[in-house]
């Protein structure tokens, strides 16, 4: 695969991206779905994300939470002419609700977090954090389904 | 599918149930490698979980872990003859180093956590709490790949 393939510029080339390099993703029938600058949104159908209960298995949650963030800090990284490898840290996740739907994803930097501090920071030190947030609604108006919390880092390519 | 195929009573049909009604565990060539009656671990090959960087995928790591420990549960219930749902209600992660082999998690109850509590508090109230930590190597010898902690609930079918 040439490099240019994996570059990441836009919600287009990030789903590119995610499905070409990430089997799994595949196996989710994942897609980007929405993206304002902000808040990006990911989503995958039921059928290939299902548990042993017939709803939504938590790994595919983990999984879709965790790449909504992800690519929404490569977004950002890219607005702002910079390229590093981003890769998260740690995360944590709480389950609340079962999802018996098409799974979507929601992310943004955590409130309070800054991207200009992390471009600065990547600039300045080769290396920044970021808090990020992620949640996946039941259905519409049925709350929250599970809602992750992770600290990404991006570092610049040696 | 019939009921008695979803009947988790050891490691073969601990690892059958998983494949058979999770496409996710199935896309990622899940399997059940070792159990000691405290200790489970299940493993899968690193090509179907590679991210876009050639490593472990992190929705592979979390998802292999959260198995692990959700497999261990179901055995410990299945060993004292109760039947319950088994799900994760919240878990932290920390991805300390990248996995460049296939992975392997091993799980098992956080020390200081009880399983003939466990049971006892099923029995009396119809649910109960423990918390699970996994883990995946890096390697033979080379140290922790990512740890989870989780805790996980049992709830008797109504």
């Amino acid at each position: 695969m040439s490099a240019d393939l994996d570059m990441i510029y836009d919600p287009i080339s990030l789903e590119r991206t995610i499905l070409e390099t990430i089997p799994m993703a595949r196996a989710m029938g994942l897609g980007v779905v929405d993206y304002d600058g902000h808040r990006i949104a990911l989503s995958a159908p039921l059928a290939p994300n299902v548990n042993d209960k017939g709803c939504a298995f938590g790994g595919s949650l983990a999984s879709l939470m965790t790449l909504a963030a992800w690519g929404l800090v490569n977004l950002k990284l890219s607005e702002a002419g910079e390229q590093a490898d981003v890769y998260v840290q740690d995360s944590s996740i709480s389950y609340l609700n079962p999802v018996w739907d098409a799974l979507t994803a929601e992310a943004a930097a955590e409130p309070g977090q800054d991207w200009a501090q992390f471009i600065a920071d990547l600039r300045e030190r080769g290396k920044a954090r970021i808090t990020m947030m992620a949640e996946v609604a039941v259905a519409e108006g049925g709350g929250v389904a599970c809602r992750m919390f992770g600290k990404f880092v991006a570092k610049r390519s040696p």
